[in-house]
């Protein structure tokens, strides 16, 4: 027997990324989200929605361009620091140490110390409600050889992303190894 | 150093849900997806994307509702073969054994053995490429009691959902708790 929680944004797993852009001085900046997520394989795209109020909203509507920095989980405090303190205010790079690399097939910055960065040039903005959702083409995805596997694919377990639990606030590592996908369902 | 991969859709996590519809004769379908996540907080909304070529496609755009199934991670072998097969010439409820539920709030079913479902209807509809990203408005969630925590918000170490690695094609289940959000980064 189910019971009903009413109309709440809960769904698991969601991503902690943090989103690059620069503001209309050049000023790097970072953002940490949770929602967001693939949202087409041709052209390749990435979604991520952000609150009107957020300075790095602003940031992307006029450059029309971000990256999406997937952090390990060895960042857990970097990317928290990020999704409290506004780039309106404070220089997050400069206080996280952490370093933009100018993308040079985007007008937005990426994180030199993310294991794996999505570079993205917006394809459609959705305006939703609290939320805007900017649908982001992907161009290229740029990842440490250390995270990749012997086919140069990126290997989940070496990556070790952050999961977010939007019912309890709380980050989580990548566990165990359940199964291959197209394989294991295949009747006998 | 980064290595480009090119233009890829790997982002990490990824869900693994089931989508739930009703097709034009009221059967109900379902179907695995990779491509979604929450889109917006007020009102609360998820995304997911299909292509449409596939047959909860029509069923959706039809009747403008669907449920997000989250599955534990003991139904991966199910979640994979409703990824494999299709709707249009299989009964995925009956060769999986899974019951389907008619939803009160929105007009499509939900899974009975899932632990947590969140019913929805259709609010945007966006054509990207391959794939079609439908935005459903979160109208309820509903979970299984054993897998709230003490406040009654789902508890991710009790859903146990899966999580997909695009890179690989590789089903995991979530791994240790890392830290709290919006607290594990405040400066002392």
């Amino acid at each position: 027997m189910k019971k009903s929680l009413g109309a709440k944004t809960l769904a698991q797993p969601a991503p902690a990324w943090v989103v690059g852009s620069y503001d209309t001085q050049g000023k790097p900046n970072i953002m940490t989200i949770a929602w967001g997520g693939i949202c087409c394989s041709q052209p390749p795209c990435v979604a991520i929605s952000l609150r009107s109020a957020t300075y790095t909203h602003g940031c992307i509507k006029e450059r029309k361009a971000y990256t999406v920095n997937i952090p390990s989980a060895a960042l857990a405090k970097e990317v928290d620091y990020i999704g409290i303190v506004s780039g309106r205010t404070v220089n997050k790079f400069g206080m996280t140490k952490l370093t933009p690399v100018r993308s040079v097939l985007v007008d937005a910055p990426y994180i030199k110390e993310f294991p794996v960065v999505i570079e993205c040039k917006v394809l459609h903005i959705v305006e939703i409600g609290l939320h805007t959702q900017f649908i982001g083409e992907i161009v290229d995805i740029k990842a440490e050889e250390s995270v990749l596997d012997e086919k140069g694919m990126t290997d989940i377990l070496k990556v070790k992303p952050l999961i977010f639990d939007t019912g309890q606030g709380v980050y989580y590592s990548i566990g165990e190894r359940i199964g291959k996908a197209f394989s294991i369902g295949k009747l006998e």
